[in-house]
């Protein structure tokens, strides 16, 4: 079908796109099913149905079903009976693959982020945001489901952050990763700078797996942990570097501006506050993922958008702040926010 | 990022097409928002993310990021914060237009239809179908939102089976419709062939909607109903036509032999039995729609798919008939299967 998007977009008339859109839950329910089966794993160098379906333990033709759908919507391959991994599939879907990104169904495919949306999507939109709470209430057991299933999403943009802080003059002591998460962004940064310690804060329920996350990093001895919301927690003073990584955008700006306040307190002489987040084009509809980002976030949090590079100076301003540098980080779609 | 779409196909490693599963059921959210704001329809000429919040009684945040989302997806285009239709949208998502396909929304993001395929999709191909009876419980009152949204996706097929006939040597007289739902095809007969009487079957609370479109269509004179299960009801004898639309891939294959068996029992001399379906090739992976289709079978009823015309020929052999003849519908994608 997709490539009736083309045509849709070079002007001739067709539903396809509509159609899409109609049926795309299907997709993440096909998705979903496929990873929790662990279907690319076993598909390995080409299987049958049959074999796959005694593989995964599965019904034959449940998985010939399914794979034939995966090959209509481009994941699998199909001759003669025989199904494939395309190298997409191979690269993201195969568990042996060090960029296996399949467990982030847990999270972007949860009941709970699911029904934020397919409840009552038009009401979201009357509302201008979620109708309570949603994904920022306190301890909400879905940031467990994120920081187990989507440190494949942020793993190598807290990489090329580490990176990045690596070229500064004065290398960080002491960092605070707020909402850590997995972890991954305080963990690199410990990596990076083998005397670095780090001070993770998130609910107490995912803190116990950002703690193993650095146990297996190897910075465990180094790695301190601070269980609460980022806005009420006493989190101490004397920060070289303080983290958010994708945090400001679950809030509105005056509150974001509130934190980084609160931020600023503490940090030590010449610390500085960088930010991972997606910033769409002041156009608000480029790059696609950014920009598709609030759409995100005006389902799943009261008032959160991903902000643009205008609207992240005027958060700077009004917490006192001079401004901010954004860099992009492809091919992730995040950008390292360095406020001035 | 449905560019990258071919990036995939032509072998360059990407992620999107992942991503754009997992986050897919956002498509359909934001798809069934703007369709019960009526969105489409109120941008008609060209709107600001504004006037639309007024003119839909939302929030304009809510317009806002809702409007950048569906141009992220090539639904709308946006310059100088005005937001202006596609063709394909105008086409099919303005309700002025006769080709107005938004009800469809009503049927394809129904709860329980949803709830099919996200409870639980591995346990689907792992019982190699629905666990209960989900879409073929008696009664069940999804067929009337099938009804009331799926006229726009049926109403073509209808028209074009209509012509189909209308070539016949031996017009029809008696006409079956089984599983009428909102009645267009039996209606389109009616109104080809002035002398006709149809006989739809459905569930009661569907007949009542066949019924409305019947008298709308001015045919209600020649328009009969009854009430129940295809497998169950008495529908008498003499029909020149039974038509099966979008029926047969509900079930197993034997059961629908069986179904063909009652058919034959009551038809007239030289009647016809006549399914429109979609039809797969015997790859199972082409054409996309068709070949997708079993998948929403497999989430939605214990044993149905869509069948091949290898399958649907060895059907028509159990039901004691010689086979089948398939025609494809372009652009719709659906075929017209004639048994013989």
């Amino acid at each position: 079908m997709e490539t009736i998007v083309e045509d849709a977009r070079v002007g001739v008339v067709s539903p396809e796109l509509v159609v899409d859109a109609l049926f795309a839950c299907r997709k993440t329910a096909a998705i979903r099913a496929a990873i929790e089966l662990d279907l690319f794993t076993h598909i390995n160098e080409g299987k049958t149905a049959a074999s796959l379906a005694s593989a995964t333990s599965a019904s034959e033709r449940g998985v010939r079903i399914l794979c034939d759908y995966l090959v209509v919507h481009g994941f699998l391959t199909k001759e003669s009976g025989q199904y494939r991994m395309t190298p997409s599939t191979r690269m993201f879907l195969d568990r042996n693959s060090p960029a296996y990104m399949g467990a982030a169904v847990e999270f972007t495919a949860a009941p709970e982020i699911l029904d934020n949306f397919l409840r009552d999507p038009a009401a979201v939109v009357r509302n201008g945001g979620s109708s309570g709470l949603a994904n920022v209430s306190a301890d909400n057991p879905v940031w467990l489901k994120f920081a187990r299933g989507m440190g494949s999403f942020t793993g190598l943009s807290a990489k090329m952050l580490a990176g990045e802080i690596s070229g500064w003059p004065r290398p960080p002591k002491k960092v605070l990763d707020i909402a850590a998460g997995p972890g991954v962004f305080g963990i690199e940064i410990a990596k990076a700078f083998p005397t670095a310690e780090i001070v993770a804060v998130d609910w107490a329920a995912v803190l116990a797996l950002s703690r193993q996350n650095a146990e297996k990093a190897g910075v465990a001895h180094r790695y301190q942990t601070i269980a609460g919301s980022a806005f009420d927690v006493e989190w101490g003073t004397g920060y070289d570097l303080v983290l958010l990584p994708n945090f400001l955008h679950h809030f509105d700006l005056p509150t974001c501006a509130q934190l980084l306040r609160k931020i600023i307190a503490s940090l030590a002489e010449h610390g500085r506050i960088v930010a991972v987040d997606f910033v769409p084009n002041e156009d608000g509809v480029s790059p696609p993922f950014p920009a598709a980002f609030s759409w995100e976030m005006l389902a799943s949090t009261p008032a959160g958008q991903a902000y643009t590079q205008s609207e992240l100076t005027e958060m700077a301003r009004l917490a006192g702040l001079a401004g901010v540098t954004v860099k992009s980080m492809p091919p992730t779609p995040a950008s390292v926010i360095l406020f001035e």
